[in-house]
């Protein structure tokens, strides 16, 4: 028997809101532009094997004592015991190909932690948009888009990636929205979408990475559909599918 | 000496949130489009001498109990002990003039007391936006606009609402931002701004109001320069004044 009931689809703009968006049967798709949740999928689809998400500066350290290839940085300084930082620029096929990687990240690694009592979690970008969309729509669980945001504080680089994907999601009529933030999202993106590139240089977070020259990806993390690939959390660890189910 | 430093805007789009945006410094604008901020500036328009905002129904019925006109209302619906509830509409001249009465509000008066060890706490709704507009820019300290939300979540028209006030301030070149919710609500209002009224419809809280037969006031809540009063809060009570300091 099909559900034919539609599915809720909701938008969370802080991890400071979470909680109220919070259910257990939720499919939640972090997202977080610039940069960790870009790099993620960049990562998969340079061929690494699994990623090991840590939210603190000793476990990244703890995890290169290791053995472990490690991306490190903390206010967009690369820490001296990482082998490289947090640019999606830095996970080339050269140096994760086959690899297990320890990425840490303070918001990103936060917000899957959180969000980890959830059916599923799920990792987003505007490189893995359609794929994540046709995976999202082809389930049956109402979906929580949950932006990383910047320290608690609304991000617009998420927010207009949010949009996008709730956009897809709403076009498919499968799902149902009494949310004001997927409306303001999905208006964001209207806005946004016909030059994605030049939106978004009004994002905070673009002169943040400027003043440390860390804004070479900003046109990067804004092409959609890089990769088919859709990363996700399980048992700690980071794994990617494609919508069949199979790794690519 | 002038100070020809330009001053610190941002919105602040949940109580969630509040917290990384306060400063004691700040003139704080308390937004609650549908109802309180509306219905708070419609009172002092109607001629209101003051208005005690309190949090709970204990307080409003206690306040009732010590003989005073009590506006209260829990989940839409009017407390059996209140005069009247919450609607704009229920504040006319024949109630309220001249009268001190109290205003019971769960997200209103949490907003106005969370804020209230900043420099100002001021009311803010469409009915005093030029007014107020004037004033903020006419003052020399950081304006954060706080928008009240529902039960943490962002709301769409508060948002438009410090969207329209925060062009107004930017235009007049004393204000600069690095918030993106600032940006966001901007770019919100310029999609809004044409047709107000239509606009207003998408918003959650329409939904919610119309559910209980209280969504009359929209239309009105949605115009602009009702009043040139600007209500503040002092001491635990609600005053208003004009541009020029002096009450209407």
């Amino acid at each position: 028997m099909m559900n034919t009931e539609k599915r809720r689809l909701e938008v969370c703009l802080s991890p400071a809101i979470y909680d109220k968006h919070a259910h257990d049967d939720n499919l939640v798709v972090v997202i977080d532009v610039l940069r960790a949740t870009s790099s993620i999928c960049t990562a998969f689809a340079n061929g690494v094997e699994r990623i090991i998400p840590v939210a603190t500066v000793e476990e990244a350290r703890s995890k290169k004592e290791a053995g472990y290839t490690v991306a490190s940085e903390r206010d967009g300084y690369v820490l001296d015991f990482a082998d490289f930082g947090n640019s999606p620029f830095n996970f080339t096929a050269e140096k994760v190909k086959g690899k297990e990687i320890v990425y840490s990240t303070t918001n990103g690694t936060r917000c899957i932690h959180m969000a980890s009592h959830s059916r599923e979690v799920l990792i987003g970008s505007f490189l893995n948009l359609s794929a994540l969309a046709e995976y999202l729509i082809a389930q049956d669980a109402p979906v929580l888009l949950f932006c990383a945001s910047w320290k608690d504080r609304f991000s617009l680089e998420d927010t207009v990636c949010a949009g996008a994907l709730a956009e897809l999601l709403l076009k498919s009529g499968k799902f149902d929205s009494i949310c004001d933030a997927v409306t303001a999202s999905i208006d964001l993106w209207s806005l946004a979408k016909d030059d994605l590139n030049s939106y978004s240089l009004k994002a905070a977070q673009k002169g943040r990475l400027a003043s440390k020259g860390l804004d070479d990806c900003m046109e990067f993390c804004h092409q959609i559909d890089f990769t088919n690939l859709i990363p996700y959390y399980t048992d700690g660890i980071l794994l990617a599918k494609t919508i069949g189910g199979s790794k690519n």
